[in-house]
């Protein structure tokens, strides 16, 4: 799914919404018993009309032992083709190894997206963006507590903060139809800053619902002339309720964010 | 294996060998067709002798398919408990999403230590150091190219480059009996000052071999009184040859190599 593609799908949802795939079996449903494929399934399809994009994240697919990854593929397949599907996995190494990472996640799990520390630098990013028809999402400024030990640190002669230095470096190796920026919503006050930094660039932005940050202040100074914003819920949609009625309220959970963000295009789309 | 557990290995191999493991069925000998858990057991086997620790890079096994992660665990009960196994996986997430991949690494594929990379900060680094008996490796100066693209952008206050903020705030975080650091070899001119920020941490170091770095100034500069240093070959022995020969020769890199650490440690070892 390219840029544009993207855009017409949140234009015709009035929706930016990604929904988080990370499943833990002890918050499942007991009746389901362990049955992961089933409870994303089910979330799935209660789910699937009100938003754009799925994050299935990596590490609790690797926590459910050595079949997860199986149950990943299954997980991608069953999305199917009209949503961007995104492997939140962090990965990033040297570059014959971030090579492998990117096979992985594009060839064999069948994801179209996959986002990236950036730590190791350019060469470590650089064979995810080789593959045509594919996004790296990197992190820029994450949603959580421990954001602020590095990601804020100055440097001596730009004074640029270093989330900043990571996104003006990246936007050289990456363009905005196969780049997109990790930016935490847990820092709404930082988005006008972040817009400046990269126009045109899609942020992926977690930390609404458990973490606690604030969509309207996101939306109002993160969204573009494309949008440019998937914004994520995890937690919040695919625990709604612990009982039979799991999927129901996903679908409900999904649905109020839906509304919210059909008014903030409404409201915030140039 | 605890600190002074790896530093008895050291002393009785006279080698701080790692020996990393990242299968590419390409440059694998044609008559093992693919059999890539037979590659490993014959790298071990040949190996064993020379090395203290084992380094399965995550992603090679990723790449296989969806039974990697099956034949990354394979390997590492084959390795058994007289080496120290290492899932280099430069892993990193929020709280919730890091313990998922600690009990990935730990309960399922059964290392004794993960390689972890250090943008997002304390707790994605703190539930790794929360499983007792286990070792978190923390990026701090790599071995590659990219790693000159923001760890050593030095900040505006404490003048301090990015690796040196991360080794100093990680250290408060990690005992030298917990917590090691990824210095590449690429950058020996570094080691003296590395020492000097941490002066008790064993480093990981990668980079001698295919990536051109120097063990003996590695040594000089880094070595301290329980040794401190795994240093890793990969390719430099996996691939040593890619004949029938290639255990044997395989073997015989890992004794050259071993043979100079001997050598170094007779040299360096205060």
């Amino acid at each position: 799914m390219n840029r544009s593609e993207l855009f017409d799908a949140i234009k015709r949802k009035k929706s930016f919404l990604c929904v988080g795939l990370d499943p833990v079996i002890d918050r499942m449903p007991d009746y389901l018993e362990g049955d992961v494929l089933g409870f994303n399934k089910s979330i799935i399809d209660a789910t699937r009309d009100y938003c754009v994009a799925y994050k299935p994240n990596t590490a609790f697919y690797e926590a459910l032992g050595l079949d997860g990854l199986t149950i990943l593929k299954e997980t991608i397949d069953y999305i199917g083709d009209d949503h961007l599907v995104i492997a939140d996995a962090k990965r990033g190494d040297i570059g014959n190894t971030s090579r492998q990472y990117a096979r992985a996640a594009f060839e064999i799990w069948g994801a179209d997206a996959i986002t990236i520390a950036p730590y190791m630098g350019s060469d470590s990013v650089q064979p995810f963006l080789d593959f045509p028809g594919k996004w790296v999402i990197l992190l820029a400024l994450t949603s959580n507590v421990g954001s602020q030990d590095f990601q804020l640190m100055r440097d001596q002669n730009s004074q640029q903060p270093l989330y900043e230095t990571v996104m003006r470096k990246a936007a050289e190796w990456g363009s905005p139809d196969q780049l997109m920026y990790v930016c935490g919503a847990t820092h709404p006050e930082y988005f006008a800053e972040l817009r400046k930094i990269v126009p045109d660039h899609f942020f992926l932005v977690p930390g609404i619902g458990a973490q606690g940050g604030d969509l309207q202040a996101v939306c109002r100074h993160g969204m573009n002339d494309h949008c440019g914003l998937l914004v994520n819920s995890s937690r919040g949609i695919i625990y709604a309720s612990d009982g039979e009625d799991f999927a129901e309220a996903a679908g409900v959970a999904a649905k109020v964010l839906q509304v919210k963000m059909e008014g903030a295009l409404a409201t915030f789309l140039p």
